[in-house]
C-alpha cells in the first residue's frame, strides 16, 4: 500500500483441498470483478464436516483494492 | 457455508423495541437488495440514550451471502 | 446513530504528513460516491518506509452511512 | 457523540427475565443520579444459573454521558 | 463461583424466537446432563438466514459447573 | 448449524506436514469418537521446531457436533 | 453477581513482592471507600524495573460493587 | 507508575481539529476536577460526519491518576 | 507438545491464598481424573469479595492432555 | 512486502507535541541502527500526564525491515 | 518450552507457493542466524496480490528460542 | 516511560516456584546483557504439566528499555 485510498471487501473462499486452495478460490471470484487487487488478510478459518470429513476448508478473507480517482463508481459499490 | 465463495457486508440495524428486533430490521433491509442470505454474526451491541431512556437499540452485523457463478454484479459491488 | 439502518464500509486512506490528513483523505474519498456518511472509527494505523523516511501515513477506517428508504441500490452495492 | 467531552462508566444490569430487560434495569438505575446520558455498548453478556435454570440474565454495559461546561463534580466523581 | 473448582463447557444454543429463547433453549440441554450448572457467559451470536429472512438464532454459550469432590467421571468427562 | 444444540470441543491436531494434514489429523481422531460432527474452527497456529526445522505443525481446533435428542451422555462428557 | 445492579470502577494496585500483594494492596484502598464489593477481574499486569530489579508489581483490576436501591450517591461517583 | 494505587477513568475526548487536539481537549476536562492525573492510554478513535465533512474527531482515553493516602473520596468518586 | 492429538479442556481454580495455589488446585483436580497432561495456560483472574477482603482467587485454565491411540473414551468425554 | 523474509522489531516513540511527531521520532531512531525498514503499524498510543498536561505522547510501534540474502548479523540480532 | 529463559522474535516469512512454505522460509532463514530454536506460533496470514493473482503468500510468525547461560550476546542482542 | 525512544524485546521466564518467580527469572536474564530496563508487562501465563504436577510456570513478558542517544547497537540489535 502506498498513497492511494483503498476500499476493504470481505469474502469467504473454500475449497475441499486444503486452505491455499480456498484462499485462491475466493481471491479468484474477487478479481473477475474487482480491479487493483492490492493485499489480503485472513480473518477466520473455519470449515464445514460430513460425516466425520473436511467437506470444504474456508478461509474469511480481506481483500484490499486500489480506487483510482475516476473509479467513482467503485467506491460507491460499497 | 458450504463450498461456494460469499461475501460478508456489515451494517447497523435499529429498533426501539429491543435486540432482536434490531437484527431484523437490519436483517429485513439487508435482503431488500442481497440475494443469497446465508448467515449473520453480531459484532456489537449498542444504543442511544435519551433522557434516561433507550431511543433505540442498535446491532451490528455481519452478513454473508453466496456469490453465484453469474452473479458478476454483486461482487463487484462491494 | 439513531433509529436508520447503516452501512458500514472499510477503506484505507493514506497521507505523507500525517495521521489526521490520512483521515481526511479517506473520507473525502468515501464521500465522493457515498451519501449520509455519519461516523468512521480508526480500525488500525500502518505506514509505508522508505530509506528510514515515512513516505505514507495509512489509517484503516470503517465508515457508517444510513440508507434510505428508497436507497435500494446502495444497499446493494457491498 | 458530537463535540463535547464525554465520561464513560461501567456498570451490570441484570434481569430475571432476559437481555432487554437486563440493560433497560442497567441504565435505568443510571440514568437515576447521573445526567446527560447519551449512548450505552454492551462489553459481555453473562447469567447465572440456579438448578439448571437462568436465574438472572448479567449484561456488562459501558454508559456514555456528556460534560457540561459546569458540571465539575461529575468528572471528579469517577 | 466461591472457593471450588469448576469445568467449562462450551455449547451452542438456538431457536427460531430470539437471543433470549437460543440461551434458554442450550442451557435447558446442558441441564439435563450435567449437575450444580453455575454461571454462563456469550461467547458469540449468529445466525442463519434462509430466503432472506432469521431461520434460527444461535448463541455459543460457556457454561460453568461445579465438580463435586466425589464427582471424579465428571471431571474425567471433557 | 440450523436448529439445533450443538457442542463444542477443544483440540490440538499435529503433523510434520504441513497446516492441512494437522487439520485432518485432528479432525480424523476426533471423528473416532463423536458422532455429528457439523464444523471446525481454527484457534490458534503453532509448531515445535528441533535442529532449526520444523517437527511438527500443530493446529488448534474448535470442532461443533450436533447433539441428538437422545444423547444425553455426550452432553455429560464434557 | 445475582439480581442487583452492579458498578465496575477500574484500579492499579501495586506491591514491591508480588502479584497476590499488589492485587491485595489495590483491593484494600478500594474497599476504604467503596461499600458491597462482589468481585474483581485482572485486565493487565505490568512492572516498574530500576536498575534491573522489579521495583513493583503493578496489576490493573476491575471491581465490581453491588449498588443497593437507596444508594443514589455512590451511582453518580462514577 | 511507582508503588501507589491508581483509579482509571474513561472519558471521551473530542475536537474538530484532529486527533491531538482531542486528546488534548479531553485531558483538560479531566484536569479541571481530579488530581494526580499519570497517564492516559487511547483506547478507540472515531469522527462524527456531516455533509461529508469530519464534523469532530472523537478519541476515547482511559486515564489514570494516583490515589493519596488520604483521598479517601476520591476512591470513592468512581 | 510434539506430534500428538491433544484435547483442551477448560477449568476455574480457586483458592484463598493466590494465584499459584488457585492454579495448583485447577490442575490438582484435573489430574485426578485425566492423564497425560501436558500443557496449561491461564485465561482469565478474577476473584471473590466478601466484606472488603478477597475470599478466594479464581484462575480460568485451558489444560491441554495427549490422547493415546487407545483412549477413545477420553476423546469422546468432551 | 514482497517476496522476502522480513523480521519486526518494537519500539516506542514519543515527543511532547502529538503523534505525528511520536512516530517519526521512533521511526528516525530505528533507522540509525537498522537498514531496509519496511513498514510499520501501531500497536498502542499513551501518554504521560505531569500537572494536568500531556508531558509526553507515547506511540507503540512495530517497525519491519526486509533481511537482505547476506545481513546474517541482524536476524541475529534479535 | 521447559524450564529454560526463552526469547521470541518476530519474522515475516513468505512464498509464492502456499501457507507452509512462507512458514518453511521465515523458519529456515532464523535458523541460519539463532540457535535453540524451540517453537513458533502463526501471528497473521496476510499475502500480496498482482493483476489478481496471489504473487506471496506472507506469515507473521513468532519464534521461540532457548537462551544458554552462557549465551549472554544473543539476550543482548534484541 | 517518558521523553525517550524505547525499545521492547520480548522473553518468556520459568520457575518451578510460581509466577513471582518465573518473572524475576525473565527479568534477571534480561538484565544480565541489556541496560536501562524500565518497565514489563505479562503477555501470557502458561505452564508445563508432567505427571499431573507443575513442572514449571512459564510466563510471556514484553520488557521495555531506554535506547541512550549514543546506544546505537542496541538499536540494531533487535
Amino acid at each position: 500500500m502506498s498513497g492511494h485510498i483503498y476500499r476493504v471487501t470481505e469474502i469467504v473462499g473454500s475449497s475441499p483441498e486444503g486452505l491455499d486452495a480456498a484462499i485462491r478460490n475466493g481471491i479468484g471470484r474477487a478479481s473477475r470483478t474487482l480491479r487493483h487487487l492490492d493485499w489480503f488478510e485472513v480473518t477466520e478459518v473455519r470449515g464445514h464436516l460430513v460425516e466425520g470429513e473436511i467437506e470444504h476448508y474456508q478461509v474469511g478473507l480481506k481483500v484490499g483494492f486500489r480506487l483510482d480517482e475516476d473509479d467513482e463508481e467503485e467506491s460507491g459499490a460499497g
